[in-house]
């Protein structure tokens, strides 16, 4: 894990934020492009606290490939712009409105939607657009639960009944959502089979994905041949598959699953088209699905009960060390240009901006 | 619809039928091969009716595309060989063994299950095998109603919750099932929107399906360019989608589709993978399943008052004139070569022997 001056530049945040109550510094687009250079850091005044509101001080805050593809305009949700860029973050209650009961000075809290515009040292919002989260977890595990592993959770709660033995095959496996995938595998005591890309350190990553809990861990060109036969003869065939790259891979994984699987498609990263033969359908009865956990919390915003359950039994989780937060470059906020920029040329590392 | 010397043939049979109650003729193959014409009729023992026995005079039985697969080996159920082709028809009761109930001389029943054999004049079953079917529709209408309208039937029924006024689109709607679909969503309220392939009489072939009830019929390129927006303005976008023709019409239904719509795939005509775009899962949140009528009756075999509500539903459509049988070619028995030749050749007409 790697840390750029990150004390050093707390402190100044930390100046700045004492400087005024009214203000705060925010990475700001003002027009969609494909150049990330247009995302500039700004002044911005903060509204008094009033009612409903309270104010945060942000305290880490992702760059994902969504927060990228937004300030793209390629994103199925755009902000109006201009627009305060970042999604996900954690952020510390330093102030509440007469009307909020829910929450405290102190608390530390995560936003429910998309668009949220998480870059930023400060903002004022209304409380019902944040939910407080445990503080026994770290700041970056706080900072990056609300999507990755919320999104591998739901997929293993609500597609297939999966009970303990049972295999879950994915691709991907090294991305975020898949090493959550095999973490809360693990458990909820079912077998995995991941499926990476072929890379020079293979044999690092397969051990590294097998002590977080992984069964089995295999490159493409292995899945394709010699294939899973003498797997399948130690686990069963997989209920559930998921994908998150498309193409090839997603084949692969289809053309693996047990009569009747599923397989949920969580995205897209080698921007080909899945090909699915009709007889996978007709004759394996598989079904295809596709999951959005930002689609997921607005469907289910008023069903606070649903959302509390689900960020509670992963925190649970992240507290006990059964899930960890995925491998991290940790880069100070003032640095924002440097993790954009290799967030836009590649998806392997996590960058975490520390406010 | 062409006839070809059934009267004649029809005598013939009755006369072979009296000759003797303990033979059969039936078109048999001893190898699974490409090549139809090593489908043979022979003459075959009845066994002598005993306790759940029923003996059966085949009326009809049509000559599917799954029945040729069979026989070239290329489906998922295969018969042990040597084995009597033919997985649909119509057939009368002649003679019941003492332990039968539910059906007496005079009855027509169909088969339930796949692989029954009914390219033969005759045949001695298990009464569990059949299931009574309404004498009040045609033979032909019996000979063709538990496979393509029933179907149609399922794919309407127990997928989406479709209401009246409510939008199906589907492709390959000049197929025997596509026709079902366009009659039984009438008969239901529904509007359909019908992909048919670009050919000469096309005018025509739209005149058809209109008459059947299709709300809009348009061709492939139509869909592509100028697209279905104008239909949207006058009918709600279609939750459900039928494909069985799968590469790029398939991408036609399924890129049409409305917000968490679900598309069946039934068959794989153009024998070519769909190509799925990850974002249409993901973030259009469509399903994808397939349905084969054969599965879903295996999974429904116990649950006999399910099938005899299908079976029943469709024939009172039927009946009162708003289901038709597809347009057929109907072929007397002994001529059979020239109805497995045309149906290995186009899918495009159903063919019938008629016994």
């Amino acid at each position: 894990m790697m840390i750029r001056g990150v004390v050093h530049h707390q402190m100044l945040s930390l100046k700045r934020c004492c400087r005024s109550v009214h203000h705060c510094s925010a990475l700001i687009y003002r027009q969609h492009s494909r150049d990330v250079d247009t995302v500039r850091m700004e002044e911005m005044m903060l509204r008094p606290v009033r009612g409903h509101d309270v104010r945060l001080k942000m305290l880490a805050a992702p760059v994902n490939p969504a927060d990228i593809n937004m300030i793209q305009g390629s994103y199925p949700i755009l902000r109006p712009l201009p627009a305060v860029g970042g999604n996900e973050g954690v952020g510390e209650v330093l102030e509440v409105g007469s009307d909020v009961t829910a929450l405290k000075p102190g608390d530390w809290v995560v936003p429910i939607d998309a668009g949220f515009g998480t870059w930023r040292t400060g903002v004022v919002c209304e409380d019902e657009d944040v939910m407080s989260v445990c503080k026994h977890i770290s700041v970056l595990g706080a900072a990056t639960v609300f999507v990755n592993p919320c999104t591998a959770y739901r997929m293993l709660k609500d597609f297939q009944a999966l009970t303990p033995g049972c295999t879950v095959l994915q691709n991907g496996s090294n991305s975020a959502v898949g090493r959550s995938v095999i973490q809360m595998a693990l458990a909820l005591g079912l077998h995995t089979i991941n499926i990476i890309r072929d890379r020079p350190n293979c044999a690092e990553l397969i051990q590294e994905l097998k002590s977080l809990g992984a069964d089995y861990v295999l490159t493409e060109e292995e899945v394709m041949s010699p294939g899973l036969h003498e797997i399948f003869k130690e686990v069963p065939k997989p209920k559930l598959g998921l994908n998150c790259v498309g193409g090839l891979s997603g084949g692969l994984v289809l053309s693996n699953l047990d009569h009747g699987g599923t397989m949920i498609t969580y995205g897209g990263m080698a921007r080909k088209p899945l090909q699915i033969p009709s007889k996978s359908l007709i004759f394996q009865n598989v079904t295809l699905k596709g999951f959005w956990l930002t689609q997921w919390k607005r469907d289910h915003r008023k069903d606070e009960v649903q959302l509390k359950l689900m960020l509670d039994h992963v925190c649970d989780l992240m507290r006990d060390g059964r899930l960890t937060p995925p491998p991290c470059v940790l880069t100070p906020f003032h640095q924002y240009t440097h993790a954009l920029h290799a967030t836009v040329q590649s998806h392997q590392r996590k960058h975490v901006l520390i406010m």
